[in-house]
C-alpha cells in the first residue's frame, strides 16, 4: 500500500477507536440511548468507508497482478475473495 | 454471462418478486406485523445473495478482460465500479 | 393497520415486485452486472423502507398495546421481537 | 441501565476499540487487505450487537415509560426514534 492510503487508514481507524472510546464514556455517563446507538452507527459507517479504500487498494494491486499473472488458482481465489467480503457487507 | 448462470439468476429474482407478492396478500390478510417485516427481511437477504453471484460472474469476465487489456481508462472505470457498489453494499 | 398506510405498503411491495421482473429481463437481455447490480441494490433499499413503516405502525400499535397492558410476559415478547427485528436489519 | 448491563456495554466497546487498535497495527505491517477488511468486519458486527442490547434496554426502560405516561408528544417522540435507529441500521 502506498505510504499516503496507508497514513488516511491509519489515521482513521485511530478515530473510530478514539470514537469509541467517547461512546464507553457516553455509557459510563448515562448518557440518552438513542444517542448512544447513532454514535455507534456512525462508527460503523466510518468503517465501511475505511473497507471500501482498503478494498479498493486491493483491486488496484494484489488483484491486478493475479489477473495479470499465469496462476490460475490465484487469480480464482482472488476473485472469490472480492466476492466474498461483498458478500459478508451486506450482512453487517 | 453463461446460460446456466443466468437460469439461475433469473429464477431466483422470479421467486424473490414471488415472495413480494406473498408478502402484499399477509398486509392485505393482516398478518402479523413482525412476521412481515421478517419476510422482507428474507427477500432482502435472497437478493444480496443474487447481486453476490453478479459480481462473481463480473468479476471473471468484465473485470478480468479490462485488467488483461491495454486501456487504463477503462480498467480504472472497471476497479471503481467494484468498489461502488461494495460500499453501497454496506448501506443497504 | 389503518388502510391507507395498508395501501403505501401494498403500493410499494406490488412496485418492488414490478422492479424485479424488469431486473429479470434485465439479466435476459445481457445488461451490464454492474447496472443489474445497482437496480438490485434499489429494490433492497426500498424493501427497507417498507420494513421501517410497517415497525413504525407495530410500535403504534401492538406494542403500545402490549405496554399499556396486564400481561408483562406479552409486553416482553414484544419487546424482544423489536429488538430481534433490529438486529437483523443490520445483517441484511 | 442496571450495572451489569452498563458493565457488559463498556467492556464490549472497550474490546471493539482495542480490536481496532490491533487492526491499525495490521495495516502499519502491510497485512493482507483482505485479512484486514475481514477483522473490520467482525467490529462491525460487533457493534451492531452492542446496539441491539442499548435498544433492548432503552425499549425495557425509557420506551416503556413513556407509553405508560401520560405524555402523548413524548410516547410519539420515543417511537419515531426507536423507527429511526432501525431505518439506519439496514444503512451501514
Amino acid at each position: 500500500m502506498e505510504n499516503s492510503d496507508k497514513k488516511t487508514i491509519t489515521r482513521r481507524l485511530s478515530s473510530a477507536a478514539g470514537h469509541l472510546k467517547g461512546i464507553e464514556r457516553m455509557v459510563e455517563d448515562d448518557s440518552y440511548c438513542i444517542d448512544i446507538i447513532r454514535q455507534i452507527q456512525a462508527v460503523q459507517a466510518a468503517l465501511g468507508k475505511v473497507s471500501a479504500m482498503l478494498l479498493d487498494n486491493h483491486l488496484h494491486t494484489c488483484v491486478t497482478t493475479a489477473i495479470q499473472g499465469d496462476d490460475p488458482l490465484e487469480r480464482e481465489r482472488m476473485l472469490q475473495e472480492v466476492t466474498s467480503v461483498f458478500e459478508m457487507s451486506s450482512k453487517i
